[in-house]
C-alpha cells in the first residue's frame, strides 16, 4: 500500500470511530421540546467543527505509531481521538473574533460565523470537556487494569494546558505586533503546535507501554514534525492558494505577524522545513515500523494545505 | 461550633489547598524573557477569577460531606477543589461579551475587562482542563488504588459537560428573549447550576465509597440545594444590593428574563425557595453526622449575596 492508501485507511479509522462514539445525538432522556432543540443545537455546533473534514494529522499521527509498535488500535483509538476533540475546540476559540477573528477554517465558515459567538465558545469548551470524559470512561471502563491509560490521559491533559497548547496560544496572542526572536518563535510553536504533536505521538507509546528508548526517539521525531509543520504553515500562508488551504491567506503579513518567513526568508524558511524533516527521519531510524512514519513527516513538508 | 466558624474552617481549609497545589506560579524551565511574562499573564489571569474571594460553596459541601461521612480530606480535597476550577471557568466564560456581558463579578471587573477578552478566553479554558490536569494527577498519584477516584473524576466531567453544566448554559442562551416554561425552567436549572452541585456533593461519597442509599438521600439533597441556589439568585436580582451582591443587580427585568420571580412573583418565589430547603432537610435525615449539611441549606436560602 502507498502512503496516501495508508493514510486514508487511518482517517477512516478515525471518522468511524468520532461518528460511533462521540454522543452527539439523542440527549438520553425526555426533556421538554425547548431544551431539546437547545441540545440540538450545541451538539450541531460541535458536529459542525469536528466532522468538517480535516486533516486529522493528529489521531492518524497515533494510530500510525501504533502499528509501528504492533499495537492494538482499539486501545489507542479513544486517546487519539480525544486529542483530535482537543485540537478542534482549540480551532474554534483561536478563531473567535476577539482572537484570530477568522471567518473561514477548512474552506468553510468558522463557527462563531454559523452558530454566533456565545454557543462557539460553548462548543468549544464542550468539546474539551468532552476529551477528558472519553478518556475518563475509558479508564474506568478497564477498571484496575489502568495503568498506561491514566498516564496517557495525564500526558495528554498536560500537553493541552497553560504549561503546553494554551499557553502557546497566549505567547502567540502576546507577540503580535512586537518583533520577537527566533528562540522565542521556536518556543512559541513548540508549545502552540508541538504540545499536541508530542502527545499524539507519545500517548499510544504510553498506552502499549514503549521502552524508554523508543519513547526517546518518537519525542524526538514528534518535536521536530510539529516544528516543521508550524514553518510549512507559514509558508502556505504566504505562497498557498486561499481555496486549497481553505482559509484566508496572506493575513500573516497584513497582521505584522513574525513568521519563519518573515525572520528567514521564504527560501531559508524551506530549509529550515527541510532540516526538520531530516532531523525527524534521522530519530526513527531504529524504529523497525517507521516507514509510514517517515512518509507522514515528508506529507507534512509537501503538503498544499 | 458554630455554622460560620465551621464554614469558615472549610473555606481556609479550600483557600490553602489552591494557594499550595495550583500550579500558577514560575513556569518550570528556563523560557525566554518575553514568554515568560506571558506565561505571567495567563497565570495571572486564572488566579485573578479563581482567588478572587467567592463563597466556594461547592468544595466546602464537598467537605462537609466528607465530614459527614467521616471520611479523609486529603482524598476529597483535589476533587472538590478541581470543581471549584471549573465553576470559575464557567463564570469567566459566561461574563463575556458575547454571552452575559457582566462588567463585575463579586464585586471586581470581570476577567475579560481586565485582562481582553482573548486571555479571558484562554483563562477559562486553562482552568477547565487544569481541573482535569489535577484529578488525573491524582488518579496516576494512586496508582492501581484509583477506583473511586477514576469514578469521581469521571462523574464530574459529564456534571460539566453539555449533558450538564454546557448544556444549562446553552439552554439559558437559548431561552434568552423567549417565555419558557416552568418545567423548562427547573430543567435549565437542573443543568446549569445543579449539576456541578450534585458533583460537588455525590463526588466525596464516590471518593469515600459510600453505600448506595446514602447516595440517593444525597443526591436528592444536591438537586434541592442547587435548585435552592437558583431561586435564591433570582431573588436577589430584584431585591438585593448590587453592593453586598457584587455584580449588577435587576439584570434579570431589564433583559426579559423569565426567572422564578418573573414566573411566580416573589411571594411564590420565596415559598418555592422554602420548600426546596424543607425537601433539602428532610432528605438527610438518615445521614448521622448531617448537622453542618442542613445548615448549609438554610445558608442557601438566607444568604444575601
Amino acid at each position: 500500500m502507498n502512503f496516501k492508501e495508508t493514510y486514508d485507511i487511518y482517517l477512516k479509522t478515525v471518522e468511524e470511530w468520532l461518528e460511533t462514539n462521540i454522543p452527539l445525538g439523542m440527549p438520553d432522556r425526555i426533556i421538554p421540546p425547548a431544551t431539546q432543540n437547545a441540545q440540538e443545537k450545541i451538539d450541531d455546533a460541535m458536529k459542525y467543527s469536528l466532522m468538517s473534514g480535516g486533516k486529522r494529522i493528529r489521531p492518524v499521527l497515533s494510530l500510525a505509531v501504533c502499528d509501528a509498535l504492533n499495537g492494538n488500535k482499539d486501545i489507542v483509538l479513544p486517546f487519539a481521538c480525544a486529542i483530535e476533540l482537543i485540537h478542534t475546540y482549540s480551532l474554534i476559540h483561536d478563531d473567535l473574533p476577539c482572537m484570530d477573528n477568522d471567518d473561514y477554517r477548512r474552506g468553510k465558515p468558522t463557527s462563531h460565523k454559523v452558530f454566533g459567538e456565545a454557543i462557539a465558545v460553548l462548543a468549544g469548551d464542550g468539546l474539551l470537556n468532552m476529551a477528558f470524559e472519553i478518556m475518563l470512561e475509558e479508564i474506568e471502563r478497564c477498571d484496575r487494569d489502568n495503568n498506561s491509560r491514566v498516564k496517557a490521559a495525564r500526558m495528554i491533559s498536560h500537553a493541552a494546558g497553560t504549561g503546553g497548547m494554551i499557553g502557546g496560544q497566549v505567547q502567540d496572542i502576546e507577540s503580535e505586533q512586537r518583533l520577537i526572536t527566533y528562540e522565542e518563535l521556536v518556543f512559541l510553536h513548540q508549545k502552540k503546535t508541538g504540545a499536541l504533536f508530542s502527545a499524539s505521538v507519545l500517548a499510544p507509546a504510553l498506552l502499549l507501554d514503549a521502552d524508554e528508548n523508543i519513547i526517546a526517539a518518537l519525542d524526538t521525531y514528534a518535536k521536530n514534525i510539529g516544528l516543521a509543520f508550524q514553518i510549512k504553515d507559514d509558508i502556505l500562508d504566504l505562497e498557498g492558494d486561499s481555496v486549497v488551504v481553505g482559509k484566508t491567506t496572506g493575513s500573516d503579513a497584513i497582521n505584522n505577524k513574525v513568521t519563519y518567513v518573515s525572520l528567514f526568508g521564504l527560501k531559508r524558511a524551506k530549509e529550515l522545513l527541510n532540516e526538520r524533516i531530516q532531523e525527524a527521519l534521522y530519530s526513527i531510524k531504529t524504529i523497525p515500523g517507521n516507514r509510514f512514519l517517515g512518509e507522514l513527516a515528508i506529507f507534512i513538508a509537501d503538503r498544499n494545505k
